[in-house]
């Protein structure tokens, strides 16, 4: 009865339920599994195994027949060995905070988990260099390595509660991406576990590097389909030594763009840009945000560097966004200011959840000419489709997080189709379908909006180049289709 | 007669000769290529075809059994659909200034030129990027986009003579690398032919975007051996107000690179941090350099932003250099010091080829902090094997170009020796085997002493996966074995 195992709890949107793991293959593999690993590591319990059956994405969990708690590479090793022989999927997981459905393991099988794996082991000051495990939580980096005058620049929205394992698999970025770049700007090595539980050091501790394919760049945004990471090597900047956050109001969107290009085409770089529209500004209005009450659209910018260098830009970061027609600039300077301000920010994802029953999340990303463009048209699907729909996002990149949000379950259908609306627009204004949360199962039946055959093909041969019986993390980026894994 | 067609010109290293492409198929390819290019695209007279033979490595030449001369990516479609078809190999080529044989036909066949296709495409000064063809020589490039108020770091030794297509193949670094990072990180998307002839689009013009495998980061590097690139989008930044560069004097390279420490440990971040040891700074001297007598070491230091913040650092790294033991420190600040300055350094590369019969160039990496033991390693390793041995490179990235020279055709085993002695001390020393140049021919025999059976197996299958007939730039990267191709 492999349907009772569904948990019903997600956004109301039907999506195909995939096959489940033979299970006599998963008795003999989880056999097998407690013999080698020991019963503790080796989580049978229903009640247990709901921990291991979602992230937070809107793809409803589904329970895994079982979970692994591994505490080391080689108990990665093992599971894939065991795995493979016995043919089960295996879905890794690390602190399943994932926005895709990447964690959840759709086809069942086993859930493996590498939350267990959380040392920091290592911080070279000297060569500006990390060493973790998948399981350290971002936050503990971001604190041990700034205690030592280091920097760790990706910042996503759950930087408290994600883990590296599941930023390598995404590629996270976050706010500062704008100046700073991705998880994969700072990826200099990995040692990882193929789906035959053959472990491989790939990429590299030094800077520079060019010795055969480039690995560590493929497999950073994998989502978990390619090979299980046990251990990175991340790359560290110096501490900025100042930074400084502004806030900006602005009567609109259209207003609050032309403002963020005046910045960016004086060629200052803050580290973050990010734009808020105007159903958002309402939405921390609601919970009590004291926000101006002409403000019908915000912008969020935050400098860092040198003291002086900080307070230059400060100064001509504000002259811009006011000549582009900013209505006040804020400026926070003590950390406790700042941290207020990005809270408001962090917690819009949350709040926005209130705001309905069922909330879908999207990342879209376009050239950042066509935002207001894409914000115009965010609106007139909304409008068009009688569904709520809000954005906000990371302006300096073009990277839109799209939501929308509806209570009546008979909305469904028109949800659907605003989603493919958006998609369309995205694609037709030359953007991309997620500028950071990946495809997962999210949005895998949409990829063929954006690549084409070909290049779909060319990529499941890659991941059988990988993983020749398609046993890790069936069911993500790729579309069903005749290619059926689990 | 197929060695008949192999020019003796190169280190006087024996190189093993690869299997010459089969002639019947060289000729059906060549007469199916002519009717559909026309004649004047298929090049088959030998006198031409040594123009498409060799590039600017220790490799010897190789005559191709015919040159293609790419001007449109339907070319290059068509090229490789025939050439698939007839199963002949293809080298791709572009301005053939590549430094480890990655250019060179070593199986004959066809050598596919895309210098042709040289043009800047568009310019976007706004979305700060740039969409060129694989033939742009990457000065014109700079000038251009400098010409906009944009800049394009990376700069190769070679600038003024090579290719994009090229620098995409090989992810070429340069001096500016430590501060702003390699080809790769400047590559957005490409538009490629794959070895069937599929055209294929892969990653994008937005900033960020995590859909699918990230194939853009795997083909940057890859040596023209997974597909090849006839549209490149770069992202650019904005050009720095101001630059400035200090040379600073040593009584020898373990005080230089005490200095480089101190600067780079004072969060302190130069451009460029280049360092010559003293026998380049004898061969400088030698060529009428105007360098002060005691100078056993040199450090070229360039720094670059705003123009207020730019004579910050710029005071601060003269200071660190002067307490980290320099005899002088001499600063340029107009161009026409700068261009004099680093001409001296590019020179060194054609000063040194003159300073024996042969030479090679090496191009390791080690961690920084690494980097004083590895120059005292290659000059024990030279004094032992009575092979003179120089080292000069980017002391910020641990990127060395160690130089081998000799005069004496009896001397090739000791050569030998030396060089495998450095890439063991490299990896023992936690390097690399390359940090620009690739690996191309010259490398390909010591891949196995820095990565293990499995993980060349994997990037194997991996070629496979794009190009399973073999046919593209055979010979490359792997080491010869059991896997023959041509």
């Amino acid at each position: 009865m492999p349907d009772a195992r569904r948990i019903h709890s997600g956004s109301a949107l039907p999506r195909e339920a995939f096959p489940r793991a033979d299970a006599a293959r998963v008795e003999r593999a989880a056999i097998a599994l407690a013999r080698e690993l020991g019963d503790s590591k080796v989580i049978l319990e229903p009640e247990a195994l709901v921990a291991h059956a979602g992230d937070e994405s809107e793809q409803d969990p589904v329970l895994p027949d079982l979970a692994v708690l591994a505490s080391s590479p080689e108990d990665v090793a093992t599971t894939l060995r065991l795995a493979s022989l016995h043919e089960v999927p295996v879905t890794p997981r690390a602190a399943g905070t994932g926005k895709s459905g990447g964690a959840v393991p759709v086809c069942g099988g086993i859930a493996l988990s590498v939350l267990g794996m959380r040392q920091i082991e290592e911080i070279d000051v000297r060569e500006q260099l990390a060493v973790v495990g998948p399981g350290v939580i971002l936050k503990d980096l971001h604190d041990a390595v700034e205690a030592e005058g280091l920097f760790y620049p990706p910042d996503p929205n759950s930087l408290a509660s994600c883990a590296l394992g599941g930023n390598l698999a995404e590629n996270a970025g976050g706010p500062r991406a704008f100046k700073y770049g991705v998880t994969r700007d700072y990826t200099l090595g990995l040692e990882v576990v193929t789906a035959s539980g053959e472990r491989l050091a790939v990429g590299r501790r030094t800077r520079k590097g060019v010795t055969g394919y480039d690995l560590t760049a493929l497999l950073v945004g994998s989502e978990g389909t390619l090979a299980v990471t046990t251990r990175a090597t991340v790359r560290l900047l110096r501490r900025p030594e100042a930074t400084v956050t502004l806030l900006a109001y602005f009567s609109g969107i259209v207003d609050a763009m032309r403002a963020v290009e005046a910045i960016v085409a004086s060629g200052l770089v803050p580290r973050c840009i990010e734009v808020l529209d105007e159903r958002c500004v309402t939405a921390i209005r609601g919970e009590g945000g004291p926000l101006d009450d002409r403000a019908a659209a915000l912008v969020i910018l935050e400098c860092d560097g040198s003291t002086s260098e900080v307070e230059r830009q400060m100064a001509e970061v504000g002259e811009r966004a006011t000549d582009g027609g900013a209505l006040e600039v804020l400026v926070a300077q003590s950390a406790a200011q700042r941290e207020r301000l990005w809270e408001a920010r962090r917690q819009l994802s949350y709040v926005t959840r209130r705001m309905a029953r069922w909330k879908i999340s999207e990342d879209v990303v376009v050239p950042r000419m066509q935002l207001a463009k894409l914000v115009g048209e965010v609106r007139r699907i909304g409008e068009r489709e009688g569904v709520t729909m809000l954005s906000y996002g990371h302006a300096g990149d073009g990277n839109l997080h799209v939501n929308l949000l509806w209570d009546d379950e008979e909305h469904v259908p028109r949800v659907e189709r605003a989603l493919d609306a958006l998609f369309r627009s995205v694609v037709a204004l030359g953007g991309t379908l997620s500028g950071e949360h990946g495809i997962g199962t999210s949005k895998a039946q949409y990829l063929p909006l954006e690549q084409g055959d070909g290049l779909i093909e060319l990529q499941r041969r890659m991941k059988a180049a990988f993983d020749p019986r398609g046993i890790l993390n069936p069911g993500k980026i790729f579309p069903r289709g005749r290619h059926r894994s689990c």
